[in-house]
């Protein structure tokens, strides 16, 4: 999804710095103790912030923290997640690819790939956000019995993702080829998705462990 | 799929028994000289025969083992197999779960689950073919680089077996959520896979291969 340049999105992340981390590599290490939590969420590719802002209020106990690196998207998540701001969540707006160095090893309990980008183009594979040199970065920053959980409307960027993963570490723990044919308490569903649903389109859904 | 009961399936099955292998175990270690063939390939409920006789007639240079335990419905699929008889595939009558004792270690190169019965009973998980149970019998008879080859329509069959071989020493090899967007020459389509493919509705296919 492309969108228009916003002038006032990188003045308004840099603006609420309270929330919008500026150097996550300065809190590497201390994300348990900023959030108030045991449990750290980090999702990669918030989006406009629709999962983030209803997991990180369907789980006031855990902490949450968003990354988007398209500012101007980012800059839509962090006005919707300040109309109703949590103690339990924060923010990054820069590209993920650097995660390793804003998080210790074993220092997060779950990663969401939530409805991420599919780059179509096998050209732009190296670029989904479930491309083998991602996963390996997930490895080392997840804790023992951490989990990836993947949500997406995209056949191709499932398909590939299951094979990515099946040369990994990781193991397959849940895993659905029409998620929404069941009623699901304990997850959000984003405005973006219920377009998919109204549609009667499946919803993929894996969850991969780390051993 | 019920069938009614036929008085000739079982006569008909013993009376063909050049084709119809009345004691397998006695060919164990002697498929590839039986079927004339390096490779050999063996479907599990192989129902009224569509799809063993369609890949059979697909690939004449590979031998192919068809196993059916209902008399009503194998009978079916042989009678089918002997209007066009091959040389390069014999048939098995007989309940799979002595499969190991039919086959030696390291004899089979492709195990053929296609739209197997998906037993939707929670209390009769033990009797769906990709129960771990089951997985562990095609380990020891599969080559090394030997795959299993896994088709249905069914969504809770198809998560209940990626979830199985996630636990075993399968690797998964390709994997498709909607098999039929794409055209597959390498594959035979059922009639009765043609019926979902009519209605719109996605055939899933997984592909574990033994390392």
């Amino acid at each position: 999804m492309r969108m228009r340049n916003k002038s006032w999105a990188k003045p308004f992340l840099i603006e609420n710095d309270d929330f919008v981390v500026a150097s996550p590599s300065s809190n590497k290490g201390k994300w348990n103790e900023l959030l108030n939590s045991d449990v750290i969420h980090v999702e990669i590719g918030s989006g406009k912030g629709d999962y983030f802002c209803g997991m990180s209020k369907l789980y006031p106990e855990h902490g949450w923290i968003g990354i988007e690196k398209n500012s101007n998207v980012a800059a839509i998540a962090v006005k919707k997640a300040l109309e109703d701001r949590r103690s339990n969540s924060l923010f990054i707006a820069t590209d993920a690819k650097d995660i390793n160095e804003w998080f210790c090893e074993n220092e997060v309990d779950f990663i969401h790939l939530n409805f991420s980008d599919p780059w179509p183009k096998s050209g732009n594979r190296k670029r989904r956000l479930s491309h083998q040199n991602f996963i390996n970065k997930y490895y080392e920053l997840l804790k023992k019995e951490g989990c990836i959980v993947m949500k997406t409307d995209n056949k191709d960027l499932f398909e590939f993702s299951l094979l990515e993963f099946a040369n990994t570490s990781f193991t397959l723990v849940d895993f659905s080829v029409d998620f929404r044919r069941n009623v699901h308490d304990e997850d959000t569903i984003t405005e973006y998705e219920s377009k998919f649903m109204e549609l009667n389109q499946p919803i993929y859904r894996a969850i991969f462990k780390k051993h």
